[in-house]
């Protein structure tokens, strides 16, 4: 047979879940996006059509929503390490399980202090929530019956400094026309991937959610801070803060689109538009420079997926 | 000649301005997507293609990012105000300017008070800018020369009460399946457009952005404080407690969909779900019903196009 | 009572519809999205959240499967007309409903004359298709108990010329930069709405099949034919053609964004540009030139609402 | 130092480059969007931000259209393998380009035959376009200065059969409830990427638009000519028949969703929902199942990452 059939995995993609927590009048809410990928002893239903070996991807779906009643959803990772281990240990055929999360955050609405509400009072706001809007936090946790991986992070986290950037001294070919700059915007869509170290059920697990409050903190930190003459040297900032602070991350991917704002010419009109002044600019959507890199512990080996992070 | 031409309107749309405003080391920003569209003397390029008439779409783009100098970016609508009454008023051909305006809304980067920071201090923040990600604000100002109409409001400001939220007792009819719910999830994104009453520049203008602010914190609230029976009524509080409490605004469109969130039926696994214990819920997409209505005060006519807040 | 409620309205929007019809082995496909708008007796669920005339939003839905077996799909506007009448005949406190409408189109995957199939032959792709892909065709039928009103059209149909368009002649104020030109391209996305004279259940109503196809060709074929000095000329033969061709059509309102495509200035790099050669183009995003306008039949009253086809 | 820097990549991502060429009076359309990613010798612009080795995103953009000036676009693959080459060749410090393209098809409007012109006649139609609108075909081109990767594909084509698809005899555990089905509509959304076994510039280049016309082919009939047991079956034969026909591509991957068509209950109603009287279905939006694999030549190692056909 000349053709075979090589790396395969299927499951149920996008599941919606949201999940309420009542502590008395004061409600919690978790809302992810959960997909399932399972792979293992599947070369049959490729070849012949025989579902023999095939957990239907519509019961996938029916777990994601039946451990999220049963285990809870404590933090995104730790729901995915429910659902990768019962998978794996529950189905022969299946050999490795990896479950992609995003998790979409919500803050209460404040309703305290305000002299206008028709009923009134701060419990009000106990079951109230407005979405948060910035980031959309993502995981991917895979287990093959052994080790774990876990890379979390980040996309769609939209950054800017209006100062403190400057570009120049760069490679000048027939095919430059760029003038240098001196002191422009500097603006991204931060997409970022960290990879954990923890892989072993016997090690204790890091806090998901407060080495994810951290890792996000470092990196706005880290973007502010940093006086920028070029993106690569801000994205190397932005992850040596995290590898160098944060023990249980041994390695981070980015993927950051330069977004561009140029300064408008103004002089056909008799205007200057210099920055010292305060400028006026263009906010350009396509085409972006697009700035991708791998900060690591040294001596560790690179595993994210350099397309991972694909835009 | 059968066959006439009808209303037409022409300009460019989506005009991508960013200003920065430098007070010492402190910056602020204004980001906004402004479109142009001129009405007047222009049946001649319709019928001959003569454009004897016609101010160039790129000149209305020109005018924006001049005017963005010159005059600056107090408001949205007063921005809008600006170019609408020089389209108007310097080209005869021109009788009517209408201006739409989208604003993105940041917030600085807080880097006080840690300790990890390379260089450090609260100043470096001054600059530095997360784009708060949550609803677009957008205004639309119109002017025929002699009166202005100002429509402002918000679009994509998703929120959801976990519970306060029942749906009984309306009409059965032969394709009626649903069942009641006592206790359910009420969710939405809010797209909202509200008229002010201010038409003539005798009249002292209201303070954009602050009534802004208010307008939202007042549908936020009512969203928040409102035991509903339907999406309906939870729609009326929220504009009532706008025309209420604001004098400036004298009508208010809503589109609302109503974000569905199913129960999951999770006793096939043998698990109850009920509300009370805190439950799980299958967020859906499509379809979802759609509740759209206007809020105003009584004796005014209403005048904000039905299809202005179109999904 | 200060405030009051005004026109209102609600349904289940976006339901995704598809109908299979088999004819012997040969199916046929229709590929709808159906939005309900029901509006009438409907203060009291705004006011106190009484749901006694609400048809929930739910039995839309169902309404809108059941019709399509029940009734099947001759055409968008024919299944809209039957959706409408029910709403507004079966119950009493709804007065008026408005049905919208998305169609995707469906062409059959072409096997014969293959000799590299493994079953093989002509009668396989019998029930096998590809989506079009190429615009969007809508349509929206509102019925108040008495009249109808059917606004059908299309949107985001992608065309260019790459030649025969010319733009000179235009005003020039302090903020004109722009160079004229004489040999452009002109590259649209047609959106287009037209209403049908048709209105009474005792006239014979128009082959809405038929007239969908013509009313494209026309607007394709004038598109092309135009030796173009604006985009606004190209915009009026396209919709005079349909109102001098189409008897059955009295309107049509046209939003068409002018899709730049800028000469690229190659001599930096020691290269000429020029159009006769063949030419490089950047294709650009925002901001668009906007140009929008009703075409209608002398005598006729306006009715297509300017908003309908925002962008 | 504890933290290093990994694999990185830079360069302007989205150039949208149209080519015109005339052939007299008849023209030929090129649509592009073109990224390119440079990789090499660049540690220092990461750790100090010294652009001393850095060629500007800026220029990347320069070359993709001065090349597409004088070079011209045989092939979007063709385009990508001048460019990568001449970033490679040029610029000691870069090591590697990698080349990603996208191609928007056109297809001319035809107006031949058609008496109601104005002016008239087939030649007009010569320089006239509509965009085709299906498929979006991709490329990436990969140079390190002495190998070629060439990988091709599509995304975004939408298949559908109305009948031959059935799926039983599946795995079922205590969370599974869905029920076995023997005549279904099967529909997905193909996405493809193909290796060519073209490495070398001694050995004759591929031809890049016959190549991608037959693979696009046999993956239509394959598709429409199964008679499918599982989504993993239809995948392979698609997968199969292009690598047992094409002997210039080596591997393929494929993911595709299922679009689920689920059968209406329309019990509730009275009536009979059944496939072979032609059936009513819901078009679901999310979940959806995911098949992904890549099937390749006997005896090849698989080079085609994973994460590229990310949904």
């Amino acid at each position: 047979m000349p053709t075979i059939l090589g790396q395969n995995q299927y499951g149920k993609a996008e599941n919606r879940v949201v999940k309420i927590v009542r502590d008395g009048d004061t409600h919690h809410i978790k809302d992810l996006n959960v997909s399932v990928a399972l792979s293992g002893d599947m070369a049959e239903v490729h070849y012949s059509g025989s579902n023999a070996n095939v957990l239907p991807t519509d019961t996938t779906k029916n777990t994601v929503y039946a451990f999220a009643k049963e285990y809870g959803i404590e933090s995104a990772e730790r729901f995915g390490i429910d659902l990768a281990r019962h998978f794996v240990t529950s189905q022969d055929p299946i050999h490795q399980a990896r479950i992609r999360i995003e998790e979409y955050a919500w803050e209460r609405i404040e309703t305290t202090g305000t002299g206008t509400g028709i009923g009134a009072g701060a419990d009000q706001a106990r079951h109230s929530f407005v979405r948060k809007g910035q980031e959309t936090r993502v995981s991917q946790i895979t287990y093959d019956g052994e080790k774990w991986e876990i890379i979390s992070g980040l996309k769609d986290l939209t950054v800017l400094n209006s100062t403190n950037s400057e570009f120049w001294g760069y490679v000048k070919d027939k095919y430059t026309t760029l003038r240098e700059a001196y002191d422009r915007i500097l603006a991204t869509d931060v997409s970022a991937r960290w990879r954990y170290n923890w892989t072993d059920d016997a090690e204790p697990m890091p806090d998901w959610e407060e080495s994810y409050e951290r890792a996000r903190e470092h990196m706005l930190h880290a973007f502010a801070q940093t006086y920028s003459l070029s993106l690569q040297q801000t994205l190397y900032q932005m992850g040596s803060r995290i590898i160098d602070s944060r023990g249980e991350i041994d390695e981070i991917r980015f993927s950051l689109p330069n977004n561009h704002h140029f300064l408008v010419d103004l002089e056909p009109f008799g205007l200057k538009n210099d920055t010292p002044d305060g400028a006026v600019y263009f906010a350009a959507d396509r085409p972006y420079g697009l700035i991708e890199a791998t900060v690591l512990r040294d001596g560790v080996e690179p595993r994210i997926p350099l397309d991972m992070t694909n835009l």
